[in-house]
């Protein structure tokens, strides 16, 4: 837990992951709007409640707020690679473009952890990050599989290409059927939010768009399904 | 809609679906506890509110309680079985065996639907049933696909069996990979609850067990990942 308005700025802005942020009703101000300007777009829920729930919580100066942070160190993906060509493997890595639910954010690292992929890469903003409930749903995975959240995913994209993965989307507008290509070799799949898909300059660096077929009426797979039918054809042909 | 406590517990025992059932919070004596008695097992959530609200939702003479029906109507296997070899189809039905969460269920359904699966089979008692937020989680696929509500799901079973089906399931202790049999024929995949799997009863009926491999260190998969892993190999094999 961290209390007090300042030092739970310094740890966002720190990139300190946190669960939740609990705040007292009657709040107001020039640094309880530093807070919310710290937090946009990082999907951290403020609860607002009475003083003595904060009072309960802890006998130190709270200020009247309080912040739970989540011990979870993310990694980077160029720390990664490396040692995964150095141990001798073909890097399997699943890349989350736009992924928002947190149940599915947690779904889809229970899938990975379960698939062999070695890392999940998540953008800083526009994404679920781990939270409990994206811990819970990921019945622990997300504690066990590296996750690497990154300033900008195209770079983090580019730097995957560069350093000899095939990468790959799913789109329901592609040719090819996500059946037809070879995984075996070093990868990237980028799945995207079940909307708006992968953004355009991402499409632009796949070097293959593959489609899951859907034989009924509705539009779409839930992303987590999705990822769980790409990634076991990629663990099917790597066995 | 359905008001009063007789036409509640009467529509229950006919087996219509119902949603959720509102009652004001000082409701007692014996009439509540035949209500309680009707829904024991049917997942049927009670909400105790203010006599007020319910002054709301109507004006009829509610006697305290109102009840939310579903417009679903539930099939039978006996009659859709039939059809499917009359259009020349080869039958691919999902079996649920103690499939509870609602949000699973609504998954699996929106899976089967994209994945081309003629049925679902469900038991009467000890499972998901089609109210709203399962129907919101399928993404209106529970709209659309048909769902067979069996009361003895081992009979259900029986009678896939007897009319030609192929029955699998899948079990992580099984010898078999998922994707070494042919799903090609006439077909029922059944899936059981992550905790408790299949029931023995049910195993016993199986003609084939098969094993989606894990290869990290989380014992298990999702139900719904694993239907959809499952859907869309034999969607895979049958295109």
């Amino acid at each position: 837990m961290i209390y007090g308005m300042h030092a739970i700025i310094e740890a966002i802005d720190a990139g300190k992951e946190i669960d939740k942020i609990i705040m007292k009703n009657d709040m107001q101000g020039r640094l309880s709007h530093d807070l919310f300007k710290a937090i946009e777009g990082r999907n951290i829920p403020i609860m607002r409640v009475p003083v003595e729930r904060l009072d309960r919580i802890t006998k130190k100066n709270h200020q009247g707020v309080i912040a739970f942070t989540i011990p979870v160190a993310y990694q980077h993906i160029e720390d990664i690679i490396p040692t995964l060509y150095e141990d001798g493997k073909a890097p399997f890595i699943i890349v989350l473009d736009g992924i928002t639910d947190v149940r599915n954010f947690g779904a889809i690292a229970r899938t990975c952890e379960c698939a062999g992929v070695h890392a999940i890469v998540i953008p800083e903003k526009n994404s679920a990050s781990i939270n409990a409930d994206a811990i819970k749903t990921s019945a622990g995975a997300l504690l066990k599989i590296p996750v690497c959240r990154e300033k900008n995913l195209t770079n983090a994209i580019k730097f995957l290409k560069n350093s000899g993965l095939k990468i790959v989307a799913t789109s329901d507008k592609a040719d090819d059927n996500y059946t037809d290509i070879s995984y075996t070799d070093a990868l990237a799949i980028v799945m995207g939010a079940e909307d708006i898909g992968i953004s355009i300059e991402n499409q632009r660096l796949c070097d293959t768009i593959v489609k899951i077929p859907i034989v009924g009426t509705i539009s779409s797979l839930n992303v987590s399904v999705a990822t769980g039918i790409m990634a076991y054809e990629v663990l099917k042909q790597r066995l």
